[in-house]
């Protein structure tokens, strides 16, 4: 009889080549599937998450499925986990769930965070954990700009598009920008991300920002559906998922 | 004429012996010197800290001085300490400060925090940067307990003397403890800090938490003035010198 498992995970992603496997680099999804098949006797454990993150991207509460003939206990699993893992990839919950829960598909939103690092010097202590960007950014025009692009909409100008054909429409539920010292916090909450989503939208956002621009003039960039109508791509080290929500 | 000049820096300790230029090892000090001897034509530039920070333990805005007999802009040294410096260490600001300022005898108090990372499971993104205790802490009584300790005492049984005739008194101004999510920040600010000072009041305020020890006994422990009365050393990546008070 087949067991099912959900893990909440954390982890650094400044050295891996993201979450999901590929054929060279080392991978947070190679990693924990590497660890889990050790646990359960030497055959291959794959495992599902809510979605993949790239290279440099953290999470805070990435989650991940996994089934097994075998019966662990939820403590054991995640001794082991904590134990045999390198110490920049960490497991904070292991639970039982029903065969028909699923990681991604199960997922009814999911909040992704961005750290900006706003001040007049560079960062020593977060150059793998934020963004850093010298000119002092107006939060409060960032987080009224971010409500405009809330609800649903095509996104196809906030990614980088895998295939033609994908379904690019995704209802933003919230979000926030806060000041907290030098730090910028940015959050989005979405029925779920387009590749580099948050990442353009930041970015965007930030030249917004700088640029002076009329708020509005982002609601002529989701209508070109065309990504090279949109700013930057924020780049990873300030972005971390940050949590997976479920019924 | 010579000039002095005050910086503020910050450093991630971890990949570093500490602040102190040894025969042996990479020191901020030593980093710090090397530029700046870069900076001034070759010369040897001394620096002064406001104080030493042992290997592993951060800043947030350690202070030094150093004199020079060529005056430089205070951006141009920013600007040049922040370009070739490791980035692990950065300079938050420069100024000009007459020659009677001292970064260690000028100093009117510091504050350190301490961070400890208070979960079930182990740390995935604060390896180097927290202290991890597994067990729930109570954080009131921490914050109280740390309460007992402010005030002029002698702390040497709060210190690893560096000579038996060494001045172990110190005023405590204020003393904070506070929980934010599975992270506790305690900070500390008094007129001046012994060798693993704070590091050994947190371990034994963790102690006295874990073992629910009467708070009053923190008392008996400071008239012991004897180390092994004390607790254990907390961990030095969990240390920062968030701030160095000058008049």
């Amino acid at each position: 009889m087949p067991y099912r498992k959900l893990c909440v995970c954390e982890y650094d992603g400044t050295n891996y080549c993201g979450w999901q496997i590929q054929d060279e680099g080392v991978t947070i999804q190679g990693e924990i599937e590497r660890v889990l098949s050790q646990l359960y006797g030497g055959q291959r454990v794959a495992i599902i998450g809510s979605g993949r993150t790239d290279s440099g991207v953290h999470a805070l509460g990435q989650v991940f499925h996994y089934t097994a003939d075998i019966y662990r206990e939820n403590h054991s699993v995640l001794f082991a986990l904590n134990t045999m893992l390198s110490r920049d990839i960490g497991v904070l919950d292991v639970r039982d769930v029903p065969l028909d829960f699923h990681a991604q598909l199960s997922a009814v939103s999911k909040t992704y965070k961005y750290v900006i690092l706003n001040r007049r010097t560079r960062a020593a202590l977060d150059t793998n954990r934020a963004w850093y960007r010298r000119d002092r950014l107006d939060v409060e025009y960032i987080a009224n700009l971010l409500k405009l692009i809330e609800g649903n909409h095509d996104f196809t100008s906030f990614c980088v598009k895998s295939s033609v054909k994908e379904e690019c429409v995704r209802l933003i539920n919230w979000t926030s920008a806060e000041r907290n010292g030098d730090y910028i916090n940015i959050k989005i909450n979405a029925n779920g991300f387009l590749h580099n989503m948050v990442r353009i939208i930041v970015g965007t956002a930030v030249q917004f920002a700088v640029e002076k621009r009329t708020p509005s003039d982002i609601l002529d960039i989701i209508a070109a559906k065309a990504r090279r109508s949109a700013g930057i791509t924020a780049p990873p080290q300030g972005l971390y998922l940050e949590r997976v929500h479920y019924e």
